[in-house]
């Protein structure tokens, strides 16, 4: 390059061509005709000058050993793999097709129908099982309970009751706390997260199991029935995946049993249309909202809209809501009736109106259950990084569990003993009145909201009348059960946060209402129930950070369309609000377990990271006609998961990592299937048995390759790939940019993404690590993009 | 290839590898290590085994020459071109993103937020002049038809307000067909499969300028006035996306007016985005519904389901129907009532319940609803095919407007005239009670369901009490106004066919319940207007077949949640009896106009159908620095909008097509703008002044190339097209199935795919019809796939 008279121009070291100086700094992709060697090409992109001028803004995050196992947002595990939703479209599942013809996919449409519709109804049947266990239960403890304390109170022996209250509490904690802390982990909590990001394509270890359901579901009967500040609606949403995923699989693992029915649904991509099918209907189940669970499992699920697949959600969520009207309308005697479409039952509202000038109330009202919202999230951030470091024993987590139990009737009993708020009879439609030091005729109403269940709790406060709660008590219990239900959830024991939450903000919206009441006392607009529903929106939209779905919910929830607009309303401003701070708590759940999830858009400004320097390599690759002992050899030394196929140089075969033209790509469990079968060419014999259901019969779990025994006298033999690899994965050049592998991996749900060069030679893989490691950041008014660790021992 | 003893092996030809004769059959692409000829893999792959024995579900669409023309459903239209989703990430765009840093994606964020505020509001202030126009108009002409009738009954010379009422509806019809005819036809008809089509990424020529919006709402408010049997609801949505359109560019062709903001907007994806908030806030404005407005953008346009999109497009809906709201409200003269969410009101509706035994009969409904549906679409299919063929003169189709608009008096005149229905005043709340032959104190039925807007009479049969209808009446308006309806849609003027559809159906649903009555007396919950809800849904669900997004716009419209389950499944009972016979209207007429609309899923069975058969070549390259004269050549002898940019071979570089590793794609646009601004090597100075704002300046009309005046002394000249080419185009390999392209150019949006051989050379280009072309058929139990043709002259 030599520095001419007119300095903008220079002449490019291939030829005459001149071009302006201010493009010479761009990779000279036009020159190289052949690659010559990996680092050179990254160094290349790397020493580009773009790169440099915005160092300034990107980061590595770099932690300290020992601060990199638990409590950091900014590592990932590398424990965790990925879904392959790309159909791996080989010889023999084309053959499979040619052989069915159009008649198998008219049977597999109308079978996959069919599974949504048992989708439906099983999750509406299990959802009736743990709401009649929990009504059941719940009757006969807090009965007790109330005439225990109007007993004893005369007496003077209060210790009775609340030693009663404790143990009533206590017992049930206990037991769903050892199932959950010895019996299936994965089973604690809501199991929202885990189902958000088994929809994203992370393969949850366990998390779709029979077993995880049957835990899941005493669970919840016991974390409810023993009084914790939890909920049974998120479990709900779980429990539905589980038996999407169970039902469409034909078999069992947790009994060891296969029907042999839907072995065509045995792969990734069918297997998640069917969770996400699930999760809608656990929801619909949960809150009587169909819709809203249709928006629900596409808000925190699926990438890709699939019209035929979303309606046949909507069908599974129709059907649960309706299977669970039935079943609960015929319990509570009212068969025919249909007023039970969902576990959690708001009560029909009347018809609240509301005028223009309380929107800036609700907006106001947004903002603050967005600062409470992130305030509960750091809160239980913070338990919860505690717990991972301290209480990792199974017996403490058993302990906690039943530690925060006792504490929640202690705190219960305290205040319903030191806050005297008495009502008058008749009034409030509570089922329970206790007396407790009130005259007769009255009753302690902070007595009422403790001696029944979260839900009827959120009932009472949005439908009581005008005057039942005076906002001292209110404030109190905000305050109180603020606290204790950041305090539960993450204990080993099954419960969601949605009532909790939705408790906590429909007592501070009551509070405004009553605040609002006593500036403005001729506002004939201030409706108690209307404040109380706003502020559950906001408080629940603050913790949870979901909008659309969240206010389709809550409409379909409450039965009222009209007041969508001031849900949205305070929803999004408890969605700005709460952002502003830190992330959505499921947001920061998944970060805590550093699982690699994928977030809707690339992060920004990151069209200057090309593949080459994202992708892992040297990469390990295959010939198409490979060698068994080679492959044997391959699985045992790496742990990855895809292996290109390539017609390798002819100079340097022997090699064992080798470049060349790619031709295919094969999974590990395939490999681990062929060796299993001895598909070897030299020795198998009946080639026409061979099928595309082959694969099928050991999904999702295939053995290691340390179980199979491949004889020392097979290693020469050889395995003709072609078959039965995917003839065209798909595959970027080394100089595509971060945002465009991170849309195809996103837009088409890849595992593996075969990075080549200009001849087509493999020279890299990016998986779903290498995507989700780059991330924005945010402090303090600065912004760029930074990349996070990965580490072997989250 | 020799036979051995065991005949299962065959000896490859190049080596001592031993497989079995099965496998022989594969694309033997292992062996290839350059591809010699581009014919030769096509040959290679269109014989192989696989595609022989498909044969025979594999059909090509052979249509004589003369059929091509109109009427034809199989034949795709050469002139539309596809939106370009995806983000050229030149140079320039890298530039610009790195010297605007993250404040400036802060602040393009807030102006999209704003934009959408915009939108909403304004699409709502639309339907408000719309609304309160025809409402104005509608009361004059209504009132003074009544009292005409009445007055001159008595005197026995019906013929006056018969000529009336003909002169009423002809002179609107008139000016609105001529505006439709004359001014710009795009305008014509509800506007909705055009929309549905530019949010599949189809570049519908003028479907997005303000003239249009124009054009439409004077034609709306005309057809509607007029008395024809179409609604304002559809061409709302159409009105959304023009609005959208519009703001979202900050800049109008029609006005030749550039306001110089939101420049950043100016691209396919960004504007798309606002489109499809555009037709959430019309489909909101049109019925209240702001929830099935974002599911209808969803399912008829999305196919990338983007979380903040969603949110923002559920912000302008909300805005959308609020702003209706208000001003509505305000003007109906109850400001702060928020009682009117939308043009379409179906007001309030008691809570209905259902018994499970209703169930069936729902179904049934549905399935009635499918097959009138069904019918209907024929019938207007039938009817657009003649107005294809004959009417194509404007006068013409003028003319036919007219003649409806009189038909539609006559007919109606003839029906109120002939069948003496009559009921006592008071108990309906009709607004113009005509007496004509009816005892004093009684009104003529028919005459109130005639005098007033269709949406009235919607309302009307929803809510009048029990007894109002005779089953007779209502089965000759049934007839009569279904076909009317069908004659009406496609007609020269703007109106939509929700409405007449709805009007129908709750016709024989109120039907139904009368004959329910006749059989069940006892029968207290077979309420009429139930019935009619279920009717409209089923005959709405037969006509358009959309599921998830109709059933939750009913649900809005009549803010009853309790009644989605009834709705659900009569909306899925008539898309399924109605899909067994034809496709859905819009389908129908995207299909009729040629359009290349891509669906949700690739066509089945086409995992044999390989790239090299799909792509259209000899392609078409650049080289990376390319001779001025030959761009322009290039661009004068071909249409195609994308070219390869490559390195060629050294041995052939003076040939004019060549075939060389692909380093990028330029599209057609740019190299337009390149030669319009000069930017050649030899002769631009100011190359700093050069950024991605170049390209957006001109957006979305380039010049043609015959504009650009490029003098003789410049073709010798070069330009360097690294900088602004995209460096990294999605490619794939020759031996690609098309399922997997289709789920590509699908999930990502593309406009132009590159086929790449084993060497990444270029070999050929695949555009979205060649993918559109091929379609799924059914006929008479057999299915297959089919190649449609591609006119030019459609």
């Amino acid at each position: 390059m030599e520095d001419s008279i007119n300095s903008r121009y220079s002449v490019e070291s291939n030829g005459d061509i001149i071009r302006p100086r201010r493009f010479t700094n761009l990779p000279s992709a036009c020159n190289v005709q052949e690659s010559d060697d990996i680092e050179s090409i990254v160094t290349e992109v790397r020493s580009n000058e773009n790169i440099t001028l915005l160092q300034s803004v990107r980061r590595r995050v770099e932690v300290s050993k020992e601060k990199v196992h638990v409590g950091s947002l900014n590592v990932l595990s590398a424990k965790y793999e990925s879904l392959d939703y790309d159909t791996c479209e080989n010889y023999l599942l084309l053959e499979e097709e040619r052989k069915n013809g159009f008649k198998f996919l008219i049977r597999k449409n109308i079978a996959r129908w069919f599974v949504f519709l048992l989708i439906g109804m099983l999750t509406a049947l299990v959802a009736c099982i743990i709401d009649i266990s929990i009504e059941e239960l719940s009757t006969v403890k807090y009965a007790k309970l109330s005439s225990f304390v109007d007993k004893y109170v005369i007496e003077g022996s209060l210790y009775i009751p609340y030693f009663l209250w404790v143990v009533f509490n206590v017992i049930p904690v206990l037991i769903g706390s050892v199932l959950v802390a010895y019996v299936e982990p994965i089973a604690a909590g809501s199991g929202i997260p885990q189902v958000k990001c088994y929809l994203n394509g992370i393969n949850i270890p366990r998390v779709a199991r029979i077993k995880t359901l049957f835990v899941k579901s005493i669970g919840v009967i016991c974390s409810v029935v023993g009084g914790l500040a939890g909920g049974k609606e998120g479990p709900m949403i779980h429990s539905g995946s589980v038996i999407a995923a169970g039902i469409s699989q034909g078999k069992s693992t947790t009994f060891n049993k296969d029907f042999g029915i839907f072995k065509y649904f045995r792969e990734d991509h069918e297997k998640r249309d069917f969770v996400s099918g699930g999760a809608a209907a656990g929801v619909a189940a949960a809150f009587g909202a169909p819709v809203g669970g249709v928006l629900f499992s596409l808000e925190e699920g699926t990438s890709f809209w699939n019209q035929s697949l979303t309606w046949k959600t909507f069908f599974a969520s129709i059907i649960s809501t309706f299977t669970l009207n039935v079943v609960l309308s015929a319990y509570y005697g009212a068969p025919g009736d249909f007023s039970y479409p969902g576990l959690f039952n708001l009560g029909k509202f009347q018809t609240f109106t509301y005028r223009l000038y309380e929107i800036p109330i609700f907006i106001i009202m947004g903002a603050v259950g967005g600062l409470l919202g992130a305030l509960w999230n750091h809160v239980n951030y913070k338990i919860t990084v505690f717990r991972m470091r301290y209480i990792r024993q199974k017996w403490l987590k058993v302990m906690e569990a039943c530690t925060v139990a006792a504490v929640t009737a202690t705190v219960g009993f305290l205040m319903m003993f030191s806050i005297n708020d008495c009502r008058p009879r008749g009034q409030d439609p509570t089922k329970y009145p206790t007396q407790l030091y009130c005259t007769d005729g009255q009753y302690n109403v902070l007595a009422s909201i403790w001696f029944q269940t979260p839900e009827a709790s959120v009932r009472s406060l949005f439908h009581d009348p005008p005057n039942t709660h005076n906002p001292g008590s209110l404030a109190a219990f905000v305050i109180v059960y603020f606290f204790l239900a950041s305090w539960t959830f993450g204990l080993a024991s099954s419960n969601g946060l949605f009532i909790p939450t939705l408790l906590t903000g429909a007592a501070w919206g009551r509070m405004v209402s009553i605040v609002l009441f006593y500036i403005f006392p001729d506002a004939t607009i201030v409706h108690p129930g209307k404040y109380a529903l706003i502020g559950a929106a906001a408080q629940l939209g603050g913790v949870v950070r979901m909008t659309i779905s969240l206010t389709v919910i809550l409409m379909e929830c409450t039965g009222n369309i009209t007041f969508a607009l001031p849900l949205i309303i305070t929803v999004i401003a408890a969605k700005w609000t709460g952002d502003f701070f830190n992330e959505g708590i499921y947001d920061t759940l998944i970060q805590l377990a550093g699982i690699p999830l994928l977030p809707w858009e690339p992060p920004p400004v990151v069209n200057n990271i090309y593949a080459s320097e994202v992708m892992s390599h040297p990469v390990v690759t295959l010939k198409c006609v490979e060698n068994v002992g080679h492959i044997v050899e391959l699985l045992k030394l790496t742990t990855y998961n895809g292996f290109p196929v390539v017609d390798p140089p002819l100079s340097d075969q022997n090699e064992i990592t080798t470049y060349g033209r790619i031709r295919g790509l094969i999974l590990r469990s395939q490999l681990i299937v062929l060796l299993q079968h001895k598909l070897f060419i030299e020795c198998h014999e009946d080639w026409d048995d061979i099928s595309a259901s082959l694969f099928r019969d050991q999904y999702p779990r295939y053995p290691a390759i340390e179980q199979i025994s491949i004889e020392e006298y097979e290693k020469p033999y050889s395995i003709d790939l072609r078959p039965f690899m995917n003839p065209s994965p798909y595959t970027v050049l080394h100089s595509t940019s971060l945002q465009r592998m991170f849309r195809l991996f996103r837009g088409l749900g890849l595992r593996h993404l075969a990075i080549v060069n200009d001849t087509n030679e493999v020279i890299g893989m990016v998986t779903r690590k290498d995507l989700a490691r780059y991330r924005m950041w945010k402090h303090q008014g600065q912004m760029g993009v930074e990349e996070l660790l990965i580490s072997k021992d989250m």
